[in-house]
């Protein structure tokens, strides 16, 4: 049995308690993708949902625990995602919710944060300020911290994407995960490991990230100075240390890709999926791009994690004066 | 009871012969266009599917019912979408499909149906030619004919959307259907009229493609000599009686929508609820756009019915020029 800190009866338990409306995402082969990729590909969609990512999973988790036996109120810091998440799930179970975030986060985040009625505090720097922040509004005001990838909720909401993956027909040789503080790639991969051992569980950060790669390369906790990517919502500098534990026993392989892959693995999405993704969720076809040949011929499922962007942004990262076709 | 050619039994039944990849399909509230329209939206997404729009659901009970006891092919003429959709439905059962549609098809869904192992031919003319054409083949080779929107099974397999739309939370006013041959709005009207009387059933189709539209508001069938629209998923001229006596009982409206709307509605879609759509999947929010008094403070269903568009006229119709925030 792995030991990591996730529990595969509260993984399946947690399904319970997550609105419908997150779970049983869309899981499909894109074969128009596979000319280009050279292997099979099938996409797990996160994104047909409320708030556009996969992290309503976990924010149900913690949004129903609290309402049940738990403060009333939440912090947590945010790249954007989660505090949209949490401002949803907290919205629906009368939680006060308050999202510390950076100021250079994508406006229409920020923005969907607010109109889901959350508390919306801006720092003047990257998430990793945002973190301080929010543990100093929790300290002061005696709510509930959501630290992602470091509460387990996070973890093991992500999980239940593990658990879904496990009916593909036919069975996929590798699963790409998104990588950046780590509950999405530990939650996935402890059901993985656990149950289809023989699946490569594959994490992917942006060269311009790197923290948590190197971390789990060098099997202890690295951190960098800054980041550098237009993944926004991988953009980490300092891995948690319990989580990395849980990587280092889940994840067979961890890669970095350059940004053109990134922008190429969008491009791609739009034109031959007809998905708008945010950056994160292109990293997997982003690491395609880049090995071909470690790919060639196998089944590999993307996990599409997120599609909130900046319409500006997009149109200009897959905009008309690139073509993506083959 | 409705009388219309649909039967409830038999929807239900259809569940089990639909592969499930094309079943329960997204459902959410979309609240991001809300702003915009001025009512509550939800999105019934398919898209999200090998085949990337609705027509699987039909498909898979016409081609499961062939590998039971008919013959082993099948013919249909085709916009785009039952093409492609019966090629993937007639692949997997080993069977011998051909798609006619008009060489102005978009290109995309000429490869997608060539890509899926389905012999293609192609009228130099619209899809009421290719029509012709797919029924003497069918004469000559004595394959099965397959018939969107006449042939039940194509009918009452969109139907099965109309079950998923009943579990629904809040319960919905309306539902916005894209309405060209029927088979979707007489699916979805039947189920819905049979079980929830009391939501209004909307069809909306182009201005430039108002044959039905026509037929309906008059009880009898209006042809017309062409049609003009970008939304070449709907773009018929000739009703089917059948057809039109069934969407007679179950629709409460029918509306014609411009051009411009349903290029403001693929823009909405793409910017504010990150969906690439193709325009037939638009005609919903068009309809919204030109009626927002109608819609106002109701919470109103779109089912977002088709993404194969060619790249390059999308990126046309929703591109860099416009500028689709309120």
């Amino acid at each position: 049995m792995l030991e990591t800190r996730l529990d595969t009866a509260r993984i399946r338990a947690a399904r319970r308690m997550i609105a419908p409306v997150f779970l049983d995402t869309p899981l499909y082969r894109c074969e128009a993708l596979e000319p280009v990729l050279g292997c099979a590909v099938s996409i797990k969609l996160e994104t047909a949902n409320p708030v556009r990512s996969f992290k309503g999973r976990g924010t149900e988790l913690v949004a129903g625990l609290l309402a049940e036996n738990g403060p009333r109120a939440a912090v947590c810091a945010s790249a954007g995602n989660l505090g949209q998440a949490l401002a949803w799930s907290g919205r629906g179970r009368g939680l006060d919710v308050t999202v510390v975030a950076s100021r250079f986060a994508p406006a229409t985040k920020l923005d969907r944060i607010r109109a889901l009625d959350a508390r919306l505090e801006l720092v003047d720097g990257d998430f990793e300020m945002a973190r301080e922040r929010a543990v100093a509004i929790a300290g002061h005001e005696g709510v509930r911290l959501v630290e992602d990838s470091l509460d387990i909720e996070t973890c093991e909401g992500a999980a239940t994407i593990g658990l879904e993956l496990l009916d593909s027909a036919p069975a996929f040789d590798a699963v790409l995960i998104a990588l950046g503080g780590g509950a999405m790639a530990t939650g996935v991969g402890h059901v993985l490991k656990t149950f289809a051992p023989g699946a490569e569980v594959i994490c992917v950060q942006p060269s311009g990230a790197p923290a948590m790669t190197r971390s789990w390369r060098r099997q202890r906790v690295v951190t960098t100075e800054s980041t550098d990517t237009i993944a926004d919502g991988v953009a980490g500098r300092r891995p948690i240390p319990e989580v990395l534990d849980d990587l280092l026993l889940v994840a067979d392989d961890a890669v970095l890709v350059e940004e053109a892959s990134i922008i190429a693995g969008m491009g791609l999405l739009l034109d031959r999926a007809g998905l708008v993704v945010e950056p994160s969720a292109a990293l997997g076809i982003a690491a395609i791009l880049e090995d071909r040949a470690r790919f060639a011929d196998r089944h590999v499922v993307t996990i599409v994690c997120g599609g909130n962007v900046d319409a500006g942004s997009y149109r200009r990262w897959v905009g008309m004066g690139l073509d993506h076709k083959p």
